[in-house]
């Protein structure tokens, strides 16, 4: 267990390297900040079929091919994809990695998705398993409102503090040889479960799974606050991110400026009337696979914490009055 | 990559040691002829809780804390717990995780669930990344009932080719050092999907993915097919193994009367009313955590090849008109 340290972190050896990344995303987030850096902005919600199900497989089908294609290699060539949705079953990534025919691993981590598929991408390229996995992670509002919530055609008012499941999906290619921004460690959440039973209020939900695993983050590694220069959070929205940088504050965190959620990047939450921000395993892995690895590669951002969050209820669940568990993984990206 | 052979195969350099295990299971299966090897058999199937699925967590959570009291150790020498099961958003895992506090991955391959989760543990300990993890999956006949198919309360009548979802989990300990069963190799499946669409037929469904992924196997690592002294599918049940063993004799597999399936082991077919067999994530993982785990200490089977199988679909995607796409991954264990 040489490159395990302290309760849940891993730093690795050879850090695999980001060799390509593509996002591809729905009309809505077309029309947001962001819109310059995506790879393909979609003006059809269904993606050329005829339902949503099927539209968000056809999304994650399309950025993965994508990804494979921006790196010059060929689906042949990675040996394993490992892919996460918010679908009942995982239908999102399954139906859309079949055509592939490459070795899956489908993950269950709601919006915490991007950060799984990355942290164990990477130990099986740091581990000697494979050269080259493809890690992604999708997300679609009308499936998930579907899913989730409430029939579309109903109206239904949202409240203040819900945030909008991106259309989106984000992928990268991680190899162990080559060029591009690398994952230097990885911390793996806990399951951590305060009570919060507001399904409407999701960032709340998430706030300690992500405060918890960024605390264990620095003590395992032993690191100074100021490490990295930005530290993004999945999708806890704007009340979700300040009640993080509270709950960090009060442990003694001295960073909290450099905490931002990618909930808050990819809309304009004046003008694109989503509320507390974006959610959904899309929105990190979208924002990341676009804006965060361009500022990478770019040396604007030398290192960054990726801290993509999860709310682990289901519709079952919450009517028999559980509470929402939250779970975040941290995966450290340094250019 | 040094660890990675052919099309999808790996082999551990050190191997990692299955140094305990767990099966926890309800009345049915009690009645079944494995009742004397499981850990503990409930005569309540709600595990004294109020919900099936909730008393799939809390089977779930006894398993993997019985599993870990066993080796001596607690849960905080955990690094990692990997774990899968059916209900919708993995509920079954993660409510019975919750109360561990330990970093959770959390995966979805529906029935091939443990093999995923055998895996990649195994990768995470050979890769250096983990002395101890725990994978886990779960699957209750109530809940998986009320997710996929009609509600209990109606007696509907079930096909002739249809399983019946055990409930139980299976959970093992795997350490890097250490006294038990190695596991030696894994090779990782491929989605395949050959268009079955009958729900009450999931064997079928699976049987091209087990066929395509023991093939692997061999071809990957270049075994005799003797090798093994079993192969134990996840579950097929009777009609899907039949049709496997044609699959492989066609395909000029030698060793076909070595292939058994842990949905025939756990139910007496013509005496439990269960139909084609067994099913369900905890039934491969129980079989394995029982009968087997024992064969393999006790020396009567000195290697086996183990092949949890899993049915893709969703009632959703079904509703749509979707095919079912399957997957299975082995993993090798030698005593």
């Amino acid at each position: 267990m040489t490159k395990h340290f302290g309760d849940a972190s891993v730093k690795f050896e050879n850090p695999p390297v980001i060799i390509s990344a593509a996002a591809i995303v729905g009309p809505k987030e077309g029309e947001g900040p962001l819109a310059a850096l995506f790879d393909k902005i979609s003006d059809d919600i269904l993606f050329g079929k005829d339902t949503w199900e099927q539209a968000e497989s056809e999304l994650m089908r399309q950025t993965v091919e994508l990804c494979v294609q921006k790196s010059g290699l060929s689906a042949g060539d990675v040996q394993y994809i490992l892919a996460g949705d918010l679908l009942n079953q995982n239908s999102g990534s399954i139906y859309g990695a079949r055509s592939f025919e490459r070795p899956f691993f489908g993950l269950f981590g709601a919006c915490s998705a991007m950060g799984m598929a990355m942290s164990l991408g990477s130990m099986l390229i740091d581990g000697g398993f494979a050269n080259y996995v493809v890690a992604s992670a999708s997300s679609h509002f009308c499936g998930a409102e579907k899913t989730f919530r409430f029939p579309l055609e109903l109206g239904t008012q949202r409240a203040p503090t819900a945030s909008w499941t991106v259309t989106g999906d984000g992928a990268v290619l991680i190899s162990a040889t080559g060029r591009g921004p690398k994952i230097t460690a990885a911390t793996t959440g806990a399951i951590v479960d305060l009570g919060q039973k507001d399904v409407n209020n999701m960032g709340a939900a998430m706030v300690p799974a992500a405060a918890d695993v960024i605390a264990k983050h620095f003590r395992d590694l032993n690191l100074p606050h100021d490490y990295y220069d930005v530290i993004a959070t999945g999708d806890l929205g704007m009340y979700g991110l300040k009640l993080l940088k509270q709950m960090l504050s009060q442990d003694g965190f001295t960073a909290v400026e450099r905490v931002n959620d990618c909930g808050l990047l990819i809309f304009d939450t004046q003008k694109q009337d989503v509320h507390a921000g974006g959610s959904g395993c899309g929105c990190s892995a979208s924002v990341f696979a676009s804006y965060f690895i361009k500022k990478l590669r770019d040396g604007e951002i030398k290192r960054m914490l990726f801290v993509p969050t999860g709310a682990l209820h289901s519709v079952v669940t919450i009517q028999q009055g559980e509470t929402i568990p939250g779970i975040a993984h941290a995966v450290a990206v340094e250019g």
